[in-house]
């Protein structure tokens, strides 16, 4: 029997011990996409115990106290963070097959050194470690960002957003990560949204300008995509419900807009119309700056609208949405690449049944411009885990080019889930590993190498196009 | 290489043998949903020959005897029981990676002390050693209920049924085992079928009333369903094609109904609106009666029309129907929650690419009510095998809480099907068995312990809120 | 640690070992679906080089190229075969859990003796041993053939076909492999493409007759079938979006196929009328000659329409569609199966999720007229892989008689690609293998020589009805 998560953690084999203690263990870390707030590392937040770290924001942690019975109170309610730290504690104790249990003892292990186990019967002496750890100069945001090795962080930002935060960061020589804004104008986007004319004001008066029509949106997303652009941000990241082609003319697509924004109602071959061509619009732009797209799609968000209305978005009520129609994702990628404006794009999609589907998409659009042009984004939140990752690995290298995969992000609101990095590094040296211990690939360690530290970071530094 | 299904049958390491023979094989058997013949137990039958155990009304074997080429002559038709049973112990022979095989030779061994190999060589001798045991008292079927160490069944019932042979099986002092009926009102949802109207005048002379308007019907289930939880019941069980969310006005409804018993056809959307409003006034009862709701869903039934006509349904002619949209399950179980009338509730899908969508639709109703009050079922039908079973318990712990789990179920027909539960916790050990030697989960065989016991038993008896 | 894919690549276990060296190694191949020229058998062509084999025809190799970045100049382009062979073996040195590097490395151990590794650093190696050897006579199509232990071989073929080189090659008695054509009627079907009159015309000269309605045409494709028949034809191939079932009456087919003949576009609806009518008429008439039926689906076509101008079809540019319902899968058989004229079929999508939904639904049809008269084809193109077969074959046991299964096919444009066969055959003998050791079927060497030899051949040679 292993022993519980130590040192050679998933790694099965001399072989992949050897991977990830030689090469992967000590490679840098690049997080092309998360959810942090550029603020806390600007102003170096020190946190004062760790349920604000671990349950602050965290919507897998309070799903799963959820399942587990646990009352809203000690989740997001009044209870103290104390009494959500034991309640959390209790979970944990039984959370086996969940990555919570292995990311959470991950984190324990890397941040705090503690090598036990988190349950009800040790909720006090972690809570008490933890804290006292916490008060360590070491543990302000950007100290546990520079202990994990991080050289460049991708943060989600609206077109509105002033970048402020990314400009004092930067301008800040004490700390040299690069915190780089990332595109998200999902608001734009989101045209059925009751709230979709005020954004479109907001947009406006961020820019100083006004938006009356379709033609005057681009123009002022254009403006923000050339500002963001000054800042460092080479990212445009959207989330769909699915990637949908509704093509439609641009006179009719003006229409729409101009008919929403008078407060009417749009039929849903309408909406897809607009976002079909403000999909299309985004891409080309991505497109001219040399921009990667990524797309988030196979979410339908918010689906308790009781709890909805207590506690808004992002707060652990979502969930698959299995229509995602590869047709329609095929013909959106040709529409852009039969003018040749189809930009270097990452492909996410929340179910992992779409596996298949997108590695055999990939192929038809990669050229030369560059290795793995079209990527399969690596396995995207509910499928972050042990066997989502290990089968979007799998799916990736039988349908096209694993070694050139740009690897794993984040994805995370806290600046401890660097270790999500960890998790997906042993489980990719195991896979390999496995492959050479089997026969299956050459025991011939140069290349092996250069696989895996490309897999962990180089392959991202390259793709992006950064400069490190 | 393991001796052939011993006792360490499918326990691959240490930690699964201890984990199985110390604490699952000796837990007791709760099983919560079957289709046995409830009067078999009341006049605690004894067969004449393992012919009429095991193909009497088995369409999983019927299936497997065509898929051999066997004749239907040899399967439902007018061949001896003997003959029968050759047949299927020549095709038994080369079962190879068929659960059958494993059903069959797991109740050869536990049933009749048989540690050979069924094939078309052994044939007469376990045809002549099931006959002589199953002559014996102890293989009568209150005797194999007992001796399989069961403690409650449900069966499932039409709201119609008188109940009889459950109120004659609970004042019998002689046999302490509970059989609890479970409401299945499918006849009076499926608005589509030819008898529909015909069923709905049974339902009203079983109620000793008439029916001739939606509410009419809804008063008279709600005099069933409390009549069905006088005698113990307390789960509602459901076949749909898919759990669908087509909402209408109580108007609407109640002028399809009409048309409907005036013997129209229905369109589609008049069929979905029909049993979505039939569904959500289900579910609302369940929530007020206190009763678990099952949605089993994802089926096409009936598919061989030239063999429906001779054998009728449930004759092996069935298979997955792949639309199911998460979006409209999404809504419809929000439907339920958005009044707080959702009542404890578990999905089966019969396509196993529905187990991540499941998995994470349930996160977003769970609360405090229950632990894991919205669960997925154990793999269900056609996922009942190794990989089905392992499929959708690596899909619920990644995705929730699988420690609350209620585990297993036989659906069966037949009383010799007990060991599908040492099946299931047998692969329930070798899973955690795995994660454990892994060095993926502690060895504290105190909370082992207890996640075993309770998946394979304990969460069944506190979910349903049985009193055992 | 196993060495790189010596005598025992993939085969884990002794039984394993035993399984495959004993019993499958040997048995011949019979390869009843490829893509290959049988022009290039009855002239006997030898190859100047092994670009020419290898990357002459090969889009899974090209898009594999086009995934690391390579310029289409040394792909399809003008660079020349040696350069073109290069830049091959520079991606096949990172090609990493891609089925191409062990098809490569088969092929390299059987038909040229290398054992080393293929990348950049051996290129030239490669590229000289491989040339020599294809000067051998040895190294003749016909030779490849043979030494490949290969008895028949069935193309795909156009009804247009005079069958040439099939008549050449039958009446050739120097060379004793069967060569039989294949029907694949898909111009006669996709009626929405813009030359479907053309090949209507086509067609109608080739039978020397006029086609206007189609009564005539349907009478031509009979006509056209037996004339195949009569060539040892037995199999029927069709490329489907998906298995449709939109039923129509003949005199709407008849009006639907005027309209299109008259250069009038079709409807979605339309189509799929004239598609589910063309289709049953196929399936009767297989069924009347005795014929299988292969469907081949889920696959979306030329989606790179700026490549698609410059190369044509079948150049890499398809992926998985998909949109396929089972339910209308379920129906079309039943129409068939319903007036008893359903031919023995085999099943293939590109799209793996529908392997349970397939394997379902072979079991609604099976019948006495042949073992595993339904069947699910093996892992088909993007699918034939090892998980991809695995994953197929324990679907398939799971669901239904693997016994029974007719196996591997190449479905590949090269003679290099028997090593498929053995490819397979590893994977299958290590799956049954593992079962074995793992004590869930006995070792019964009797049966599982049955087994392992009836699926690598004698279970096609059986099923197809071939003369051997």
């Amino acid at each position: 029997m292993k022993a519980f998560m130590d040192k050679d953690f998933l790694l099965e084999t001399e072989t992949a011990k050897k991977l990830y203690h030689d090469y992967a263990e000590t490679t840098p870390i690049l997080d092309y996409h998360c959810h942090i707030n550029p603020r806390e590392i600007a102003e170096d937040r020190q946190f004062d115990n760790i349920t604000q770290v671990w349950l602050g924001g965290d919507h897998y942690k309070w799903r799963f106290m959820r399942s587990c019975g646990v009352e809203e109170k000690y989740i997001t309610g009044d209870a103290s963070d104390y009494e959500k730290f034991c309640k959390w504690a209790e979970c944990m104790g039984k959370a086996i097959g969940n990555p919570l249990f292995h990311w959470s003892h991950l984190e324990l292990r890397k941040y705090f050194g503690y090598s036990g186990v988190l349950s009800k019967k040790t909720a006090d002496e972690v809570w008490n470690l933890c804290n006292a750890k916490l008060k360590e100069p070491s543990m302000s945001v950007r100290n546990m960002i520079k202990q994990s090795n991080v050289t460049l962080i991708c943060t989600t930002d609206d077109p509105i957003d002033s970048l402020e935060w990314h400009k004092a960061i930067a301008e800040d020589d004490s700390f040299d990560v690069q915190v780089l804004p990332a595109w998200r104008p999902d608001k734009a986007m989101h045209i059925q949204k009751s709230d979709f004319a005020d954004y479109v004001a907001k947009l406006a008066a961020a820019s100083d300008t006004k938006i009356t029509t379709f033609a005057e949106l681009k123009a002022v997303l254009t403006n923000r995509m050339e500002f963001f652009a000054s800042m460092g941000c080479n990212i445009s990241d959207h989330s769909l419900e699915y990637v949908m082609y509704t093509p439609a003319s641009e006179e009719e697509v003006t229409a729409i807009f101009a008919k929403r924004l008078s407060g009417e109602v749009l039929t849903k071959d309408e909406e897809n119309k607009y976002k079909t061509e403000f999909m299309l619009f985004t891409g080309r732009e991505c497109h001219r700056l040399n921009w990667t797209m990524q797309l988030h799609y196979g979410v339908k968000r918010d689906n308790n609208k009781l709890m909805y209305k207590k506690l808004g978005p992002d707060t652990g009520f979502d969930c698959i949405n299995n229509y995602a129609p590869s047709a329609q994702m095929a013909d959106f990628l040709n529409a852009l690449n039969e003018t040749e404006q189809l930009p270097r794009t990452i492909l996410y999609s929340l179910n992992p049944n779409d596996n298949q589907a997108i590695g055999t998409i990939l192929g038809c659009f990669q050229d030369s411009s560059a290795v793995a042009k079209i990527q399969q984004g690596s396995a995207w939140w509910f499928n972050d885990n042990k066997t989502g990752m290990i089968d979007q690995m799998i799916s990736l290298a039988n349908l096209g080019n694993l070694s050139g995969f740009v690897g794993m992000l984040t994805d995370s609101r806290s600046f401890l889930s660097y270790t999500r990095h960890e998790y997906f590094r042993r489980i990719l040296c195991n896979l390999i590993g496995n492959w050479v211990e089997n026969g299956e690939f050459p025991d011939d360690f140069d290349i092996l190498e250069e696989i895996v530290k490309d897999i962990s970071y180089y392959n991202a530094v390259r793709y992006f196009g950064f400069k490190l």
